[in-house]
């Protein structure tokens, strides 16, 4: 892990936070949503798709921590002239997320 | 969509049921806790690899579901001899769970 | 492995067969031109969307041969009774399909 | 598309080059082997495993490419301070990439 200056994160986190949260309340609510149709015995591929949009959503807010992340920490480090753990990191990041 | 007696599939389903219920309230904690992570302005890569395993938790869920669903409604409709629009109807969700 | 009888994957297999050749012809130049565009140093972001469509194009002959399956071996299996074995191994190729 | 010096690109390029190239030889093997596997008739299941082996090979290839991008245009940009639309670029790529 790399120490950054949690000021900068905060910065540019700021302008996002509030989509991000409402993004995650909603996920809350498909994952609660799921649970209720299994409960009812709804038909399975009914429940798939739903389970597919709930991933579709986390995957999204991935994306958008990730464009932050580089807008911020790693443009900062890039800057700083410190950029290459920054980026083993990020790959690593980027590697996981793509389940490779 | 294609019809099923919903008795095979509740069958089919119950031996799972609980375990499948179980999955759905922990990624439900799981939204919660990357809420939370956001609220604290937590490290970006941080929030990601939780909101990659949440993802990985959710596909999880619908392998189960898939596998219950061909050893039932499928498996069902190929014996009765009309398995042909069952299995269109799987590969769309299999092609839309696969994202492509 | 599950033991099938290369008659009926024969059968299923020859409607498409042609279609799924030309298919891999078509990725085996998708890869030269690929090495090409790595020789003359071309732009990164460029490369990078030629090998997403290659690797779509090979994921997109995965569903057709997993369709063919369904409808012939698993279909047959299932009819025969012994659907069991044959429905595991299948969970196992989606599994590992799916990089989960 | 983000104008960037080719000398640049060039020299990060260079060290993975020969890697990058043999790996697309060997992906362009993989396919022809498949287009063989086909023609055998060999059973389905073994296919996929193939076709899953070249998507990913084709996947690793991309994100070596996409950690040379990163090196190189995307900190180049950033240190020259015009590095948003180049930021903006990548999350195109890793987005398609990533399927979503």
């Amino acid at each position: 892990m790399v120490a950054t200056s949690r000021a900068t994160r905060q910065y540019l986190y700021s302008k996002d936070k509030e989509l991000l949260l409402q993004r995650m309340r909603k996920i809350e609510g498909q994952a609660r949503g799921i649970h209720r149709m299994i409960e009812d015995d709804r038909y399975c591929p009914e429940i798939i798709q739903q389970l597919t949009a709930l991933s579709h959503a986390a995957d999204e807010v991935s994306l958008l921590l990730l464009q932050d992340h580089i807008q911020g920490c790693v443009a900062e480090a890039i800057r700083g002239e410190h950029g290459e753990p920054m980026i083993r990191e990020l790959m690593g990041v980027i590697r996981r997320a793509a389940r490779r």
